[in-house]
Parts: structure tokens; sequence; C-alpha cells
């Protein structure tokens, strides 16, 4: 019953052997490995974007923020949700990456508004030289909250930020999750919905550690080389980056393992609907739940063993009555036994 | 015959077996697995330094560049030879991560010496606010040209360090080569020599990608964490590179890779020395040669399939009896027939 | 009929005056001259505080930003209001300079509540090393919208930055008209209300180009002198910015010059409030007024040659009825004159 | 006999008072002002250059390092000499502001030579990304030694970096003094030798603090804005620069107080040659001599009053015979008066 994350499972089995098949004899470093020519292609391939420049990172940290430093000017801001991992979670890696600063963008759902992401461009660069000017825009899919844009909200999103010449980031650390939630192609939720760059994740779904990052523009290849050797983050060793990736790519694993993380949260959050003393926060549409219960609840499923994030309170002492926020993410090796124990201690 | 680098071969099966069995089950991330809490104890034992902070990234230029910002101020110049890695192969990355500049002392065999070191700090804040002001020293262990720092030297260097009040990191991405080398102890070679600071590399030497950052002043680490945190570093699937450090501190795995390493070298320095048409420019004294060749040398063994760096000169054409410098490195995995096949066909 | 900015007018005759009289024969460069020698005991008197460090820049945003990098650590948030000049109006400085980012505490009339700033406070640092850690807080007095914190609202938002380990930091652009605002001595405003550091403003104030930085903590002293230089602000011609600042602090001239600027903004604020088309959007307490006008009042007063900024629109074209809001600065220049020509050109 | 420095000595008085005719009536702010526009234009005649961008800061340091900051990328190494003020008297703020390195090239009596360029810049980007890349050139003019490039000596710096790919900037912090040595017009000496920007500085050719940045290529025009006001260098009251630089360029006032502090030093360095036991290091071609002296010459002179920098010991105490290194510099207002006094005390 291990729901605190999904960075905190195992890796799976596949990824693990094609490290051990690529530990073999000698590879060029530095991302000049044989595996890597295959992975490039193989993105292009998902993506269909023969000309796309693909280069990997071993933290989403790093994914995001050298993408959005290649983007964005030091005297620039980036428009993002309040919510997003860029903003919250990454000690201002971005800010320091790039120089620029981050504008946040009332968010439904977790989700920028197309109007409001046009109110706050707009608001910016009405002062000249004295405000920071209009840098990209971040979108991140599946959100921080666990909902998905469709792909009119992202094209609407989009749409904004070119209408103001500005470009747009995908921070995709769900990526396969939120694919799967659409079931739409790699493509739809991204160039043809007016995306430019990505961080395409592996971490999250089943990857020991490897992001890819996706640039649909390939003159800004050279520059993302040189900032993510400069952030310390190219690999001597790339050859086992690239393995992971390759295995990834691979007889649809990605798709494998982002559909059972999901059906897992669904089946969740199914059960959750049906127990009346929770309440759903957001419509989980990926492989992420928030959920109000009240504190006893909370304590009885940690008491046997559950194992999840809870937001606002401590789950052991205080009112029993007393509402607090769970977090749940399912990641691909997620049993339905798991889920069907954690509903039933939840309904004892 | 493969000599191009240490971060060409495989990693230890030894290595990817830790990390297979590291792959069950649910782990806290972003450094708070439970293999983690070993390793520090390990690195404490191996540095006979219990109070040590001890930290992994994946690669060495993040250790450098995140242990550096820890110990220099924006405004600081830090001390370093002309060959150092951090100033010729960071692509700016300590400059990035402290805001201070390299100030490049005269070194002989790579090494800088007391006295350059001495003069260097010296004209340093001889201008007030004006210029720089003196920061950390950081010394190469094995250096870039394959030579070693005696404990004397060591001592030397940090003594002229600590009198300027500076302290003292040890790029130590070949530091079990030098230890071997030198037969002492890490703590000998550390703080029992006046280094504050290591980068304790294990990528060169067999593992995957890990490099322990070792801080002997535990009052630094809170900003260590901070500073790998805004770097995109900290790993949320921490518990593989835990895995992998732990095996190398098992069993003294790094000791005898890094002794295979050695042989191997000290072997191809021998057959080298027999062979008239060669020079070594510095003297090898842990896995790693620089050799002047007449390029109809060169062309003869790469022609038969050696892989090596030729510094100054295409092997393949021009005036065949022009010399031409070549750098030979050895890892764990090199065999003593490749050594000895690569003399074979030189010598025929 | 110029409102536009307290930095339109001229300076003070008795602060050129002064330049003039600093400019005969030779002088030590880089605040060594004996002028900032009196510059610094005169503003420790006026601070009633023997122990501060004193320092000179010749912009508003150099002194706020190299005050703010002094007091904070690149993995920092800062927090300010949401109308900050360091958030709006200075182009990304504060945090080039500090490497921090910015959090946005909602606020009343310009001013954050000390429970928006305490729940701001909290919020950070909920995350350990994954978000910004807690930095100063900076309040800007007089604020951006001409409204002045009370010694009491000081205080009770230096106490949320001091329980949760904060310094605090006072843009004072304008805090002479504060302090004529509010009748109290500099001690009062600062040191007495829990503030740590302060951007003495002169330049708003009838100064050429000079602001004091006034550190109470002088064990900050010598970091804010190497950023000052790093920032390339320290004047090589010093004494032309002492000279200034001295001829402010002499016979009260900064005093007379605020009260001038002052009770030319209550008789505009009490003009305007006769008129019946016109409301003030904030209680003007020293210099400032926002004010909405229909258009056709804003069209008549500007046709009439009175200078200042419409927020909202374009005074000369669209519906005459449409409200507008004007900001209308005053400095120690205006006349009694020009506001009464201007309030009746509005009048007529 | 103040010969420490040419930012010591008063501004002239025709400065002084186009500050005071300045200070009138209200004016916009930011580089907006009317004064500004026919600086511009006074600037570009000048340089012969009707489409260049300029720009003004008060310090050089600023000017330097936007400068620089504009022509190179954060992973650039930036060519210069290693007496380089940007390298030894800027405390890290051309790296501040730009990101880059900087590469001291070996240098002959101050000036980098073609040779020792060529052979720096070769061996960057001989390691692809993982060293710094190819940044601008910064050349001194007149070096900070005291001598003087003659334009084919620029150009020749000028054709190696043109041939790399890179671009030129030209510290003219005496760029006046440099121009009345070779006696050439301003275009000569910058873009008719292929210099791209130029810090064309007053400060220490008496004004008050002001340095012109002229950018020949208007497409680094809008950057520089930026990069201006996010370093805090973007004056309000803008129009106090315009006024000095308007009286600098009127009646070639820059050229008559450049010409004087020339003669004057021309009229020392005579007198030192005359002097047995003075040897000069550089030959003074500007405003600035480097002489060897007795200690006992030191000690006499400056116990009559003589104020000027000793480099390498103090003049008042030990061997009277040992030689040490002073620095005179004359700026306009030296008098031959005051030189011929110096001279007569060392005689004596």
């Amino acid at each position: 019953m291990f729901f605190a994350s999904d960075n905190s499972g195992p890796a799976h089995p596949a990824v693990m052997q094609a490290m051990m098949d690529a530990n073999t004899g000698y590879q060029s470093g530095y991302g000049e490995d044989s595996l890597m020519v295959e992975v490039t292609q193989m993105i292009r391939n998902l993506f269909e974007a023969p000309e796309a420049a693909v280069y990997l990172t071993a933290t989403g940290t790093a994914a995001n923020s050298i993408l959005l430093a290649t983007m964005a000017n030091p005297w620039d801001t980036i428009f993002c949700s309040p919510m997003a991992h860029i903003h919250e979670d990454e000690c201002n890696a971005p800010e320091f990456y790039s120089g620029a600063k981050l504008t946040l963008v009332p968010a439904q759902n977790a989700k920028m508004t197309p109007a409001a992401l046009h109110a706050s461009m707009e608001a910016e660069e009405s002062r000249g030289v004295h405000g920071p000017q209009r840098g990209p825009v971040s979108i991140t899919q599946v959100t921080e909250k666990g909902t998905v844009h469709s792909l009119e909200e992202l094209r609407a999103l989009t749409d904004v930020a070119r209408n103001f010449g500005s470009k747009t980031h995908l921070d995709g650390a769900r990526f396969c999750n939120a694919l799967v939630s659409l079931g739409c192609s790699a493509a739809d939720m991204t160039w043809k919905s007016g995306i430019d760059t990505v961080s395409f994740g592996g971490t999250k779904n089943g990857l020991m550690g490897v992001e890819a990052c996706v640039i649909f523009d390939p003159k800004l290849a050279w520059e993302f080389e040189l900032r993510r050797k400069r952030g310390g983050h190219l690999f001597s060793k790339h050859r086992y980056l690239s393995a992971q990736m390759k295995a990834y790519l691979t007889d649809n694993l990605w798709h494998d393992m982002a559909t059972a993380a999901n059906t897992s949260c669904a089946r969740l959050a199914d059960g959750l609907r049906g127990h009346d003393a929770a309440s759903l926060l957001f419509e989980p549409q990926a492989n992420m739940i928030f959920a109000e219960l009240p504190r006893r609840d909370h304590k009885k499923v940690q008491d046997a063993g559950a194992h999840y994030y809870v937001w606002n309170g401590d789950p052991q002492s205080g009112d029993p009555d007393q509402p607090l926020i769970g977090r749940f993410v399912t990641d691909w090796s997620m049993t339905h036994d798991a889920v069907d124990q954690f509903l039933q201690v939840l309904r004892s």
C-alpha cells in the first residue's frame, strides 16, 4: 500500500536488464554512444518529428531547468501555474539556470486558464525596460494535482503564448500517464498542440532515472548541449541513460507502465468515490489523487501500513473528525491487490 | 586495446548486481533511502571521519562544482593548476555554481608548486575590494597528467592555503588510483594532509556513475544539500546511487579495481620505456600515461585497433617521423593481454 | 503641472552647490574621500545607530538589490508585496544580485498584512530541500501606492519575520516623505521597529542621484562592499556622491524637501476630494496620489499641459465618461501655484 | 604633486556648469531626456557611425561588464591580457554580468600579441562541449601600463578575433588619451580597426562619472538596455549623465583635457629619463608612467608631498638602494609646475 510517490517504486526489470546488456565492452562517453543514436531515432519516430533534437538528463529538475534556460533570457519571466513543480519543488533551479523569474498564473484544477494567461502576459512588458520581459510558458502535463489538459486546453494556452511571441515548454514528468489518459499521440499532445519543447519523463514511470529533452526546433540544440555540460548534467558513461530510454521505448513499455499506473489509480478513485467520508479534490485523470478524509480514516489506513503524504496535518493526533487531504500516487508496479487492500481497510 | 578513457569501460558486475538487488519494493527518495545510511557510515569509516557529511552526485563535474560553491564566495578566486579539470573540462560549471573565478597557479608535472601557490595567493587581495578575494584551493589527485602528489606535497600545498585562511578541495576523480599508488589511507591523503572536502570518485573506477562528496566540517552540510537540489543533482530514485557506492565500498572493491587499473598502466609504461621511439612525458604513477611517439607508430597501433587520444595532430596523415603525444588510460577492466597486444604491435 | 514622477524634477540648488564645492583638488576615490567620513557619522547620528555601516549607491535599484543580496542566500525566497518596486520595476535585478526568488504576499493598500506574511512564510520550508528557503522580508515605505505603514504596522511585519528567523529590509526610496508623514524619528521607523537594513533614498527627494544603504549589523559590511564593487556600483570619484548626501543631511534639507512635497500632495488631494468626478484609490499619506477621473477630465488637464501617468487607458481617445486612473507625484520643487492651476483647469 | 590616479582630480568646470545648466525644470528620466538625443548624435558624429547605439553608465566597470555580457554567452571565455582591468580590478564583475570566464593571453608591454591571441583562441574549443567556447576579445587602450596600441596592432588583434568568429571590445577608460597619442580619429581607432563595441571613458578624463557605451551593431542595443537596467545602472535622473557627456563632446573639451594630461606626462617622463637612478618600465605613450627608482628617491619625493602608488614595497622603510616601482598618472588638471616641482625634489 505504497502511494507516497511514483518515484518510490522499483524500476521495471526490462529497464534493469537493458543496463546489464549495455554493460559490456567499451563505448564512447558523453552522449556519443551508439545506443543514443537509436534512442534519438526512436523518440523522433514517437513524436513524428524527424528534425527534433533529443537529449537525456538524469533528473526532471535538470530537464526542466536546462530547457527553460535555453528558451528564456535572464531578464524574462516564465509563466506557470502556482502549483508548478518548477515553482514549488525545484529550490530555485529554473531561476538559477535561466536567470529569469516566474510569474504565477491563476489556475483552475491546477491548469492555467487561457484568460488568466492572457491577462498575465499582457500585464508584463507594460513597463518597458523596467519590468521583466515576456519569456516562455511552462505547462505541466499531467498537472501536479493529477488533472490532464485536453488537447483543446493545451492549444488554447499555446495560442495565447504564441500571440505574445512566446514559446511553450511542457513539463512532462508524467507525460506517458497523460498520453494514455488522453489516448492521443505524442505529436498530438506536443507540437501539433503548439508545444516547442518537452521534458519527456521516464523516472516516474518505471525508469531508474532518465528524462528525455525534446526540442522541436533544432536551432536550440547546441545551446542546450552547452548548458547541460555547464550544469554538470552530461554523463560520461552515458550509455546507461540511453539503455534505459531505449528499453522504455521498446515494445511500448512506457505505454504499458503508464496504463498500469492509471488503471490502479482509477480503481482507487472508484473505491474512494464509494466511501462516503471521502471526497476527491480534483477529478483524477491519470495516476494521482487528492482526497479529503477524516483524520480517523487516515489514521486507520496508515496504522494498517499505507504510505502516502497527508498535506495539512498530522493523521496520528488531533480531532478524529477533522478532514485532512491525502495525496495518493500509483506507479507501474502498484498491484490491484494493494489497492483493494487499502480500500478494504478504509471501509472496515 | 581501448585506452581512450577510464570512463569508456563497463561497470563492475558487482556494481550492476547491487543495483539489481536494490530494485525491489518501495524506498524513500531524495537521499532518504536506507542504503544511504549504510553508505554514509562506510565512508566515514573509510575516511576515519565520524562527523563527516557525505553526499552522492552522479557526475564529477557536479561533485566538484557544488563542493567548490559551498566553499567559495562569488567574489572569490579559486586556485588550481592550469591543467585542472575544473578549468579545462567543465565548461564553466565551477564558475556557474560558485560565481567565483579561477586563478591558474603554475605547476610542475601537473602539480601546483607550493612556492607558486604562495605567490599566487599573495598577489590576490593586494587590491582590496577591487580584485577578487582569496577563495579555496583545488588539488587534483591523481593529476590530469597521471602524476600523484605525495603526502608531503599535499601537506605543503594545504599549509600554504591554510596560512592564507583558505580551505582546500581535493578533486579525486581518480582518488582510489592515487590511494593505491601511495599505499596510504584515505584519512592520510585527505584530512590528515589538510584537505577539507573531497570529490571521491567512483565513475572512472568501475561504477556506473557516482561520486561521493565528503565534507569534513559538517557545518557546510545543509548548504551543500540546498546547492545540490538547486543544481538539479538530487536524485529522486537515489537508492541506485547508494547501491553502487555501497558495492564499491564492500570487500574493498574500489581497491581491487584501482589496483588492476594501475597494474595495467605500469605494464604499459614498462613496455613503452623499452621502446626506443617512445618517451614518457610524465612519470606515470597511477593509471594514465602521456607518451610521445612518432606518427608512424601511432598509425600502426591505431590501424591495428588501438583506441586512445592523440593530443596534437592527426596520426593518420603527415610526416611519419613527427612526434605526437598520445594519452593512454587504463581502467579496472583492462586485461594484460590487451596491453601486451598493444606493445607487440608497437614493436612489430 | 508636472506630476509624472519625483525623479523628473531638478535637484535642490544646495545639492548642486555642494558638488561644486567638492570639486577642488585631489581626493582619494572609491569611498575613501574625507566627505564620506562625515556622511557616515551624520547618518549614524540621524539613525541613532553608532555602529551602523553606511554606503552610498547612485541608484535605488542598486541599493535594494545589493542590500537584499547581502541578506539572502541564492536558494531563498524574499517576501514582498505584489506592488513592490523590487518585483515590478527592477527588471529582475534583485534576483540577479541575490539568486533568490520573490514570494508575493497579499497586501491591502499596498501593505502586506501580518496575517498574509505569516501564511506565506509558513508555507515556505514545508518542503525541506525541495522548495526555496525563507529569506528576508522587504517592506516599501512610502508604499508604491502612496500609503505609509504606521510604526505599529511595521512592527507587526518585522515581528512575523523575526519569528521565522528572517531579517527585514526597508525600501525607503521615499523614506523621508514617510518620516515627515509619521512625524517620528529615523530610528523609530527602522531599527526600533525591527528593521535590519534600509535603502535611505535621496534621488526622489531632491538629490541628483544618491541612496544611502544603512546596515545596522556591521558584520554584513564587508560583504556589502564586495557585492557593490562586483556589481560595478563603487564610484571612483565618490566624493560627488558624498557631497550630495552631506548637503541632504545638513540643516535638515531632507526634511524641508519632503515636507514641501507632502504639503503639495495634500493640497492636490484636498482639491481632488472636492471634485465630484474624482475618487482617490488609496488614502494619500505622503507625496503620491492615485485618483480615478473620467477620461474627459484627464484629457482636459493634459491638454492644458499637465503631465502624469494614466495607468489603464489613453486619455486622449475613447468614451469620455470612462474612468481612468491617474498617478500624481509631487516633489520638493512642486509649487502651490502649479497645484492650484491644475485644480482650476480640472474644475473649469 | 598628485600622481595617484586620474580619478582623483576634480571634474572640469565646464562639466560642472553643464550639470548646473541642466538643473532646471522637469525632464523625462531613464535616458529619455532631451540632452541624450544630442549626446547620441554627437557620439555618432565623433565615431562617424550614424547607426551606432549609444548608452551611458556612471562607472567603467559597469560599461565594460554590460558590454561584454551583451557580447558573450555564459559558456564562453573572454580573451584579455593578464593586466586587463576587467581581470584585475573589477572584483569578478565581468564574470558576474556575463557568466563567462576570462582567458589571459600573454602580453608584451601590456598588449596581447597577435600570435599569443591566436594560440589562445586556437586552444579553446579543441574540447568540444567540455571546455568553454570562444567569446569576445577585450583590448584596453590606453593599456593598464600606459602603452598605446598602434592602429596596426589593433587591426592585427581584431583580425585574429574575426578569423575565429569573435567580436572585439575596446576598454577605453583612457580612450581620449590614446586618441591624442595616436593623432587619429575615433573611427580609425575603433570600427575602422575592427572594433565592435567601445567603453568610451569620460571619468578619468575630467568628467564627474560617465562612460559612453558605443555599440556599432545596433542589433545588440535592446539587450544592452535590459542588461543595464537589470544591473541597476539605469539612472532615473539621467539628464546629469547626458549633460556631462555633452560638455565633454562640446568644443573638443575631451581633446583638450587629454592633451593636457598627456603633455604633463611627457614632461614628467622626460624628467625621469634625465634622472640616472630612474628607469622607465614601459614607454609612456599617454598619461601613465611606471618607473623604477631607489627607495631613497621615493621616500624623498613622498616626504615632500608627492602622491602616487608604489607597487612593490614600502617607500618609507627598508634598504634605501632597493629599486621600487612607482606608478605616476597625470590628469587634465595637472600643472606643469607640479611636474617641475616633483622633478626638482627628485634631483635635489
